[in-house]
């Protein structure tokens, strides 16, 4: 069994206890919805940070921090909902204080940038890993699904993709350097951009005033693409020259493992303008890179051969 | 360092990205209060289970879920608050579809006894590990703390015990059986009331009617004892003979290494009756251990040599 075919099982077996009258949203989209108060919801989502999976081993506790926290946050605001507040709990081997330290100033920057709160923790020892739980609001009933596209929507991203994975074949020759000086070196250095992406908390309200569907690129732009039309009878079109490349990416790698963390999202055709606008006024660059269609295809243009059959990152 | 002062570094790193206007209750407590809705605040815990920690290696999954479930249903319980969500992350090595499906059953089990519902998580390969963030409501401004016993006030604590040091010094032995089987032996097998810890939500209406403070039991008496007047300059007197042992426990083991996440808590004295009536409603057996001193002693009664200087689990 793949990782989807595992959280399906799952969901099965929990039956009524994964069922909610409140439950807007359960478990299976970037974060759950919970209609908790008349005019908000909450939008929660738990993420965990493996050592050597998601961070390279021995990676800079300070690295650590502020990518878990990015990581975490993206989902809130592929929801369309504004993060705010976390809990993380950290298992550590040994009580390394200059590695707890640095993580915690990481985990500080991430959270100022996100406007976020740290609530709650917990501390163990145990092979490094981190968990975080995410907490954000949205106004009622306003949440943006991932699988919710409609067919004609466009298909836009936004940044630039496939630094993640040059960054991951680059590992072995990898220097670490300290928070700040990475932080400025996010649009032209690989690693930077990698260890570091981006927290688009700005780009919020333009996920809430034009995507008809949202998600953020954590296992590679195919697996994304399909969350956009999961469960409908729904396809899509890429012309894959749309697709903003960091440069020296390749394709191939950007649609079978990317985890930049940008959002990847569907809008109708007629939001075209808003989009960019929204887009301009939060200070992120958007693409368009295809069309939902409403034929099950799967089209990729001009180079369909060899990448059509390309699928996600699976951790079974 | 210990856990402890680690946790207070990692704090006070966090600086401002630890605070927010809305937050009553940072990190520190059994969880965090949040100020959400006008009429209830928010409750939220995160807590790990860690296998060969806090439970034993090969652990079958339906009990590794029910314990995991139980372990954080308690943070919610001691503040007075009634659990409501929870997020899961699981990491195991292996896809193991047997485990992972057992392991969803006891999470299902114990969600139906907390009545709380699933609304997310996250599955990775890994080391097995649990995280749990647990989510719960209480009426504004009567979350119960952990540190806010006053001088006189009655020390109690809920059920019996002991079982979980008798259940680790057994482990060798540990031959195991089904959830359902188990379920049925807490109250006489130490194996099974180490596993499966009671869920205390029916003792949330006596926590918050009656308790000036309390903390669930998961490191020890002794420390959790230090829990209710730290920060303050107030001690304790405790009548060992009044703690609720199970039957063959010690005393000392119960001091250093208790995890029964039974309810410890303090309660002024004209409410004793109140406390008795509200436990017996909810079917939850009490004990009155001890009182609070407006002094800084800490007092064990008669057998205060050896036990004085026992302290509880720490991780580091």
């Amino acid at each position: 069994m793949n990782e989807v075919e595992l959280i399906k099982l799952i969901l099965d077996r929990l039956g009524t206890a994964g069922r909610d009258a409140q439950l807007q949203i359960g478990p299976g989209d970037d974060a759950a919805v919970v209609a908790w108060k008349p005019e908000e919801e909450m939008v929660v989502s738990t993420d965990v940070c493996l050592d050597g999976v998601h961070v390279p081993k021995d990676c800079p506790g300070d690295l650590v921090g502020y990518r878990t926290i990015a990581m975490s946050v993206s989902d809130i605001v592929a929801m369309g909902a504004v993060p705010r507040y976390l809990t993380i709990a950290l298992t550590i081997e040994q009580a390394d204080v200059d590695w707890i330290t640095a993580f915690a100033d990481g985990v500080r920057v991430g959270c100022t940038e996100a406007d976020t709160t740290v609530i709650g923790g917990n501390l163990a020892r145990g092979v490094k890993q981190i968990a975080v739980t995410a907490i954000g609001s949205v106004p009622k009933g306003q949440a943006i699904l991932r699988n919710t596209a409609q067919p004609k929507d466009d298909i836009w991203v936004t940044g630039t993709l496939g630094a993640t994975s040059l960054a991951l074949q680059a590992t072995t020759k990898w220097s670490p350097r300290g928070l700040s000086e990475l932080k400025r070196l996010t649009s032209t250095d690989v690693i930077a951009r990698y260890l570091l992406p981006p927290i688009r908390t700005r780009f919020v309200d333009c996920v809430r005033e034009c995507a008809s569907a949202c998600t953020d690129i954590s296992d590679g732009l195919a697996f994304e693409l399909e969350q956009l039309v999961s469960g409908s009878t729904y396809g899509y079109t890429v012309e894959t020259h749309e697709i903003p490349l960091w440069p020296g990416a390749e394709l191939k790698d950007v649609l079978a493992n990317d985890d930049s963390y940008e959002m990847l999202f569907t809008s109708s055709k007629d939001k075209r303008k808003v989009v960019l606008i929204s887009a301009q006024r939060s200070d992120v660059s958007v693409s368009r890179i295809g069309t939902v269609l409403s034929s099950s295809d799967r089209i990729f243009t001009p180079n369909h051969d060899g990448i059509s059959s390309i699928s996600g990152y699976s951790h079974f």
